[in-house]
């Protein structure tokens, strides 16, 4: 099939778009946009609005989502089904422009094209663009998607954020409809599959100099809570040999994990926080709490490296004479991206010319949960110095087009399934 | 000389004033006896008893110094000098019975044995006890003995405690002459020593099972403050190899410094503050901060010790691509002991049939003030576990009764210099 072409007009919209949407924003460095606020409504219009140009007829959905639709080509029957493709508006607390925003735009993109060519295709093409995926606001994540893959706890609509403004209020008071959470979900039966599009949040692509990657899958990631009790002193009296510090300790045992960690193909172990008790200058520390995030492609790998890890965390305890335990007090479920998904981006990628560089995402995406409902895929876009979730972070609009021609390839190609 | 004895009188004295004395004590655990209190008062009043009963002449100095003279043996003429021997009474909060308080009640203990003896020696023995050493309340310590060796600036006097009082009126409400502070000062002319004993706060005496230890010297202390830079980033996103976590980093420069301290005799380095920045679970640490408070036995081992330090830490920071700094922030003056107040302490250690085991102090002691009017000596008594400054600190009747004995033949057979 011939390739559709992305204009010179499509581009500059995508790239400006990026712009004018980072202008709705709560007050400071950066992009601060959250679920159910002024700003979350405002980012809706504007989307909306750029929507209904493309052609798209648009909704708001119960959880805030909204979605705008390319119909199926009228030929395919009444019976069309739709694919999925999108990301999320929303922003940690001074975070960038391209983290969500840029996989709704490159959506829209598509679908300006599309419609420049005149083309239908055989299923519909919805835009999503999810109304909280970072969880800032209520501490909880995937709010958008999840009410989209009907698998939002209605528990949760009883969270308060930081204000004391009860999820279900802030919804209502958004014009949004809580009470109503389960209109929001697509049918397995009717949803082809979800693509998405997002910065990589990491420096492969930009060290290996490619504009995407493909997406294997979505880490297993857990956290661990470490605590280590030694036997405080005084700094002053008690010889380094018949010490039993437990920052000492902790400290060869953050090294034991990262030591595990390097040594291991796709693992990544982070400690992020570490507190010392008593914490005073004169004082040598009687025990150190330090939490361990990991992360790797799937249960086995993770499970082998936690264990990697608590061997050799435990002889640093055993030569150092120190008590540890640790316990798992978070843990978030990865995935792999779907089979057919995948072999169908790496088509798109290897008709752009380009080699076809799979990555894991250590990160979280709305594809965990709309793999309830659909085959998923995704497709990495090369990001500066791997930053994200700062105003710094940045994605060359080069790249942006690179990632806008191969999910027009990916959808114009895209063969949904013979129809029963 | 005949060696004066200590009657089973005299000992069961000394270790049950150890229970009364703690008795005197802010309420909470262990004892809590601050500077110019109504604990510190009622301590004076007991003490004072206690040294009147066995016959001295007793005074509170200007600044609280509670001081009792066994006066010297009349023949030795209107000019007899003076040796000081006592300690503190002032505690940490939540410390033990033993900590400065022994030091007092053996003193004490020495001169009612001189006395059921009926011995009075060529100089004056004057039982000292130092109104504060710890520093507690208002955060500067040796304040007693500082005044008695003229060496306290009047400045400190305006200093506030965490109340808001000024040390001047908590002095003048307690009864003492700020105003006067310098009629504390003792003249080194008049003085021919200041002995103290003290427990270890350290597990060396217990470990070689040794009652007492001769004290070489205190050490010279200093903390420094390391500040170091890594690039924060995403948990999940950035592979182990192109991480520059300041938290791993900090880790492997602890050890570097543990390393340096093991490798030296009489070094002691402890980390004793560590903070984490951002401090979240889910991002490679940025930037770490941490103290470390480095004490040896004199200037050149200390400063020896820092540059090793300094070159490891600086190596680790090239390895890991890191930036780290450092900056001095405090620094406490050492002091070695006497040579002839040493050997005169060893000799009567010898004579109870004990071998010398030399030590130096990590803690500062009174002895740091005293030096600056008199030649110092110091003994220190096994304690249990090494453990200080908590109400676990013990110190068992029969180690005091040794170092009593250590005293009393260091007193009776002291030679004073020949009077010019």
């Amino acid at each position: 099939m011939r390739p559709v072409e992305l204009s010179e007009r499509v581009i500059r919209a995508l790239v400006g778009r990026h712009e004018e949407l980072a202008r709705i924003s709560e007050p400071g460095p950066g992009v601060t946009r959250l679920f159910a606020t002024s700003e979350h409504l405002q980012a809706i219009e504007l989307l909306r609005d750029w929507m209904q140009t493309a052609g798209m007829t648009t909704r708001v959905d119960a959880a805030g989502n909204l979605v705008g639709r390319w119909a199926a080509d009228p030929a395919a029957g009444g019976n069309a089904k739709a694919i999925l493709i999108g990301s999320h508006h929303d922003t940690v607390r001074q975070g960038g422009r391209y983290d969500g925003a840029m996989g709704v735009l490159l959506a829209i993109a598509c679908v300006e094209a599309l419609a420049a060519a005149g083309r239908r295709l055989d299923f519909h093409v919805d835009v999503v663009c999810f109304s909280d995926e970072e969880g800032t606001r209520y501490g909880t994540s995937l709010i958008g998607s999840r009410a989209i893959a009907g698998v939002l706890e209605e528990a949760v609509l009883d969270w308060k954020d930081a204000g004391g403004v009860r999820m279900r209020d802030a919804m209502s008071r958004a014009g949004f409809a809580p009470e109503r959470l389960a209109t929001c979900a697509y049918r397995p039966a009717e949803t082809l599959g979800y693509v998405e599009a997002h910065i990589e949040q990491g420096p492969v692509l930009e060290q290996e100099n490619l504009p995407v990657g493909l997406v294997t899958g979505i880490a297993v990631g857990s956290r661990y809570r470490f605590t280590v009790e030694g036997v405080p002193g005084h700094a002053g009296t008690v010889p380094m040999a018949q010490r039993r510090d437990a920052l000492t300790a902790a400290a060869a045992m953050v090294l034991a994990c990262e030591h595990v960690a390097r040594e291991r193909a796709e693992v990544v172990a982070t400690v992020g926080r570490l507190e010392v008790s008593p914490g005073a200058t004169n004082v040598i520390p009687g025990a150190v709490t330090f939490t361990l995030d990991l992360r790797a492609p799937d249960e086995p790998r993770q499970s082998a490296a936690l264990e990697a890890m608590v061997i050799a965390v435990e002889r640093v305890a055993r030569e150092r004479m120190v008590a540890v335990r640790h316990e798992a007090y978070y843990r978030a479920d990865g995935c792999e991206m779907d089979t057919a998904m995948r072999a169908a981006l790496a088509r798109a990628i290897e008709a752009e010319g380009l080699p076809v560089r799979e990555l894991f995402s250590g990160a979280g995406h709305d594809a965990l949960a709309l793999r309830h409902i659909a085959p998923v895929g995704m497709l990495f876009v090369r990001c500066r110095d791997g930053i994200s979730h700062h105003p710094d972070e940045h994605a060359e609009p080069a790249d942006m087009v690179t990632a806008a021609r191969v999910l027009l390839r990916f959808l114009a190609d895209f063969a949904p399934p013979t129809r029963a």
